[in-house]
């Protein structure tokens, strides 16, 4: 009799082209899920993620859904996939829920990290998880950018060109600038869904304001335009790391 | 005017054979740090190192010294060399010392870090710094045998062997196991210097220990025995972080 699992896993972004498996057979986690499912389970399963993350992305706890026939108990099944997964991925947790559970629709909320290193120099041993900006950050300038874009908006003017979505409404719940110039810098995003790229847009808006190249103030009419053209570039992506995902009544 | 300078440098391990410049060209840290200096002093330097990393050690803080005729202010120097270095290397410091500073000659300590993860399960965001060990390790045993371990002994079962040294006497000042089971340990070495692998040695060594297949009460005999066969095998280079070097009175 069929089972639905949920699984958490923590994956390094670096080599693969995001969650969602290509049409061009390029390494995706999803993918690789798929693969270890095959070999343990001997079933042809399909993954529902919680978000399609961009390549390059990293995850502490993206959580997976999956129907399967297999007897197996969770915590074997879990090892088994730990035997066969890649490296670079692995499943933390493995729960047997109701049937009707799916990652993707049934998340209520998402949070996600992009990290700064911002100090005199680079700092080789952060490279790959952290963007490294050498100039003092205007921290007071990023908080007060945030505290503008926190709350229930249209955020059209932070999604990738061409995305079409039915509507461009989310909720950001948080948005936090924590640390200090000189050494890590971490903005938290945590919202009910975002929109393709919105949060490397954020942080890429952001990281205008802490240099002094836009105004703190600007947030509400950048909102107001509807425009990708008006906020700032699209952050690196190895510096995102999707931290954790909620249900029902759990937060992250 | 020649000056000394001495720099004190962070680099990830896994792109370098070491510190030292190889008779067959692979990369190596040195190499890359002259190779800088080159090109932004144009002065051709031999820099000394404080210690001889493995390939694939890391450093937060190893030291080198060099003699310059550049008479570039060191902040300057520091910024160009950085502008000048790959991305898996940077100098953190960088001062004028008296003129017969030596890095390695004149140290007077030495800290290193070799990181475990030790969970049920693999953590593919720590697999790059950290040698993952699914069964939870005995820390109370891997501290008794630390603890023989400590104070100035004869290390000869822990030197790599075909090593020629006049003698294999170190004093290790510190070897704490910190951390708990199910998470991160960590064990950290602190000495006035090592022996080739030695570290590496001791680290696997301990690991027997905590893994239940050697006595914790061993280490003594161990160390009389001044053999290398009778110690563990070399723990992998990838986990392994100099932390910093000291000189003087200065302490890590």
């Amino acid at each position: 009799m069929a089972r639905t699992f949920r699984l958490t896993l923590e994956f390094d972004g670096a080599g693969f082209e995001g969650w969602q498996i290509q049409p061009d057979g390029r390494r995706t986690v999803q993918g690789a899920l798929e693969i270890a499912f095959a070999r343990v389970a001997r079933e042809r399963v399909r993954a529902v993620g919680s978000s399609r993350t961009d390549a390059g992305v990293h995850a502490e706890g993206l959580v997976a859904s999956v129907r399967l026939e297999t007897e197996l108990a969770p915590e074997r099944l879990r090892r088994a996939l730990n035997a066969a997964l890649p490296d670079d991925v692995a499943v933390r947790e493995l729960a047997v829920v109701r049937d009707d559970f799916d990652a993707r629709r049934d998340a209520t909320g998402k949070l996600y990290r992009y990290s700064l290193w911002n100090a005199p120099d680079r700092a080789p041993l952060r490279r790959r998880r952290s963007l490294c900006l050498l100039r003092p950050l205007d921290l007071v300038g990023m908080r007060a950018a945030a505290a503008q874009l926190v709350g229930t908006h249209d955020f059209a003017s932070f999604q990738a060109a061409g995305s079409e979505v039915r509507s461009t409404v989310r909720v950001l719940r948080r948005l936090d600038v924590t640390g200090e110039p000189g050494s890590a810098v971490d903005l938290w995003f945590e919202g009910t869904g975002f929109l393709r790229h919105m949060v490397r847009n954020l942080a890429g808006t952001l990281i205008e304001v802490g240099s002094g190249r836009r105004d703190p103030e600007g947030m509400t009419a950048l909102l107001a335009a509807r425009d990708r053209r008006r906020a700032g570039p699209t952050a690196p992506a190895h510096a995102l790391t999707l931290v954790c995902v909620s249900y029902g009544d759990s937060s992250c």
